[in-house]
């Protein structure tokens, strides 16, 4: 049997099995495997337990493997091959955002469902749906056809899937250090990342790097009562609204000092591409009712989104917060800030650059407390990379259309953290769209990412295979 | 028997009493009369069937009348002498701030009991001990004892307690209007305001006024993850800290175009007889962990509290404010604002100018709501009234300290509305400290207010009846 007819054989496997594939993520969606909040911390261990047992059941030797936070999978296949062939780190993630605000869902976010959008395309809701629940197990679906169709896979593949990606990571770098012998290979997978649109594959080659800090302004020992003590006592929401409101200037340029020191312009060749791109706020910002790029506004929209570096405020709480008024000074106030990082810049410098700006502008009288979350640089890969060409060309033939090779805003640690315990290289390949709700309410997965996600590894497989390694 | 030895047997009966007098606080305490939250309706409803029951006992005509919100009570002590004598109506109201932070309390909020203050001070602790049931049960009890000993009132007095003041009394002026004939009296006593300090007495001859208003700033049509749309998304949280962050100067003083409009400096007399009493960040700012007066410079501390108008954010709230973090640009986000007018701003401008301001500060693609909460304006009253002078006597030789004629920060709507809608001038005299900790966890009142409060009720009485009318 040729390789190609064997190719075939199983995206037409994938096919014929796809109802059986849908129920396998389902089973995975019931689990509400949310990293951020202590009460799930056994339902994240139900995810693993399940995830370890059915990656077992395509034969690979596959354990659930401690960290000091929520257990990791780690899974190999065995070929008894090992050192002939390629072999690949495949990586995914089983926790999920949380899902509040709950009353915005449209259903139980923890009840999958295929139902019909808008425009009438099929859609998977829950949360993880994409993210990366249905991301990962298109993966995991195209190991199983391979096995089913040929008893093998055609390169050797370990799958490592981890618990915390939601909330940093935090846990899982000493984790790789600890099992760096288990976890040789030749590069690295990941699927967690979207496509240029419906129609357009595309492998992501850069990703911004994230600080996240939370602060936290204390001023009175107590709340007060604002008509006694209002015009008096110092109100930490208003220097917290003070300094953050500040952050910005006219020009949608962060204030910072030294925070764009190190950030390049793009090349004049990627740019010029990028134009070529011609994203609009027309197709880009109208699905979300917005009209105007927020950004700097000297900047292309595909800059301010993906090739330069951001502030956003995630969260803000403070005083009263309930129906109706309360006429209170509160003691506090916080707030949880994120900052996208590109290449040049250095997470730490950038996150005492924040907190340098934050406590010269504290009045007397208040004082402040900071906490990370997260802290990655980041990550420009080689545009080059030999196994990036191989899955480029499996993507193109699955989907009739070139794919693109893409900068991304969003953040994945993992890829830096490969390189640097590893010395991996990262192919970052996902079918997500921009409207696909991940980390809001009624997350969704194109029923078509999932199907022709999977094909679409299964052709990654092979197309890798044939690579010199 | 002479008034004088009269007036002694009363407040030796007060004294006898008053481990009773506690007792019914505590009755009355021990009801979740939380009128901002819903889930508490049946508790308010029922705190007026308990007051209304327990002020029968006293020989009123007493009923709960219904309002569009929770109901009032209205109480005539009936002596058949109507018209004969000074008649005052008496104001109080059962329904308390809601609790939240409840992790802050140091024991629950709803099960007083009487605790030693660091200081030694012996302390009522409950939501509601001072504000306001502690305060309207000294009135109560002074009658009681009145009623025990000499069958009767010094004078004739309506009793109303309502049940909405800590969420603007919305539906209290209307009821007002609809009830005018049952509500006849020659002026009103108030109970709901403060001492000068814990051996000074006062009586408040003016009050802010306070308009609240709750601003929502809305941008896209859903929450956003922030690594793929930040940088090219408004995100709410930052135009609202942005237009919050700009309302005050760096001299302290409120940014709103028209804002001081029609303010007044204070009469020189005034001013010296403020100066002399000497409030300094030492005495006010010091028990409540602050030290550096936060309203305009170039003011004394006493006129910023209690002069000086002002504008506190007293809640916001938007995106993720769980543990931990999340990369999100959320839909929208709101704050709870409030300003403290003085004499000479009139509510509905200073309301316009705060929303004219917002919204001439907002960027294109968001849209702003706005919600009204309060709306009063300030009161000055005449500090020759004769029941004033009267009040301050019995005050004077119940404490052995002058009685002070004080302005307050603070915004007690219903006497601008007892003035409009009745034609009542207002005495207001009140028990509380600055300490009391109203509005915030742990609130408390000085066993030594409720005693001495009731005391000064029986006094004040007493005085007030050998008033020429």
């Amino acid at each position: 049997m040729s390789d190609v007819s064997q190719l075939q054989k199983v995206l037409d496997r994938i096919d014929a099995e796809f109802d059986n594939s849908l129920e396998r993520l389902f089973a995975l969606l019931r689990i509400k495997s949310i990293s951020a909040d202590p009460a799930f911390a056994a339902d994240c261990r139900a995810a693993a337990d399940h995830l370890c047992k059915d990656i077992a059941t395509l034969g690979f030797a596959s354990e659930v493997r401690p960290t000091d936070g929520h257990p990791a999978i780690l899974a190999k296949s065995n070929s008894g091959r090992a050192g002939k062939r390629p072999h690949v780190l495949f990586y995914g993630h089983y926790d999920v955002q949380p899902v509040d605000p709950l009353n915005l869902w449209h259903r139980p976010p923890f009840d999958p469902l295929v139902t019909n959008h808008a425009d009438g395309r099929k859609i998977i809701v829950a949360r993880g749906a994409e993210d990366d629940k249905g991301q990962l197990m298109t993966f995991v679906e195209a190991c199983r056809a391979w096995k089913a169709v040929t008893g093998s896979l055609p390169l050797d593949v370990t799958i490592i899937i981890e618990g915390e990606e939601e909330v940093g990571s935090k846990n899982f770098v000493p984790f790789l250090e600890k099992n760096k012998q288990d976890l040789k290979a030749d590069f690295a997978l990941v699927c967690d990342t979207g496509m240029w649109d419906p129609n357009t594959p595309a492998i992501t080659t850069s990703l911004r790097g994230l600080v996240y800090d939370e602060v936290k302004i204390k001023a009175a020992n107590r709340d007060l009562h604002s008509g006694i003590f209002g015009g008096g006592a110092q109100n930490p929401i208003r220097v917290l609204t003070r300094i953050l409101g500040s952050i910005f200037d006219e020009e949608g340029r962060i204030t910072i000092p030294g925070f764009y020191d190190g950030v390049k312009d793009l090349p004049a060749d990627i740019l010029a591409q990028w134009q070529k791109l011609n994203l609009t706020p027309e197709t880009f910002l109208k699905p979300i009712g917005l009209s105007i790029p927020a950004g700097e506004k000297d900047r292309l929209l595909i800059e301010q989104i993906s090739s330069r570096p951001t502030c956003d405020v995630n969260g803000i709480v403070g005083g009263y917060t309930g129906e109706g008024s309360k006429t209170v000074i509160p003691a506090e106030a916080s707030a949880k800030i994120s900052f996208r990082l590109v290449e040049g810049q250095d997470p730490d410098r950038i996150r005492k650059a924040f907190r340098d700006y934050v406590t010269a502008r504290l009045p007397g009288d208040c004082r402040v407390e900071f906490t990370e979350h997260s802290n990655a640089p980041a990550v420009a890969l080689d545009w080059n990379m030999k196994p990036l060409a191989a899955a480029g060309r499996a993507l193109t033939e699955e989907w009739g259309k070139e794919a693109v090779l893409m900068g991304s805003g969003a953040s994945i640690p993992i890829v830096a953290d490969f390189k640097r315990t590893l010395g991996l290289d990262t192919v970052l390949v996902g079918f997500g769209l921009d409207d696909d709700n991940i980390h809001s309410p009624n997350e969704k997965y194109d029923l078509r990412s999932f199907h022709k996600g999977i094909r679409s590894w299964a052709r990654i497989l092979a197309s890798l295979a044939e690579q010199p390694r």
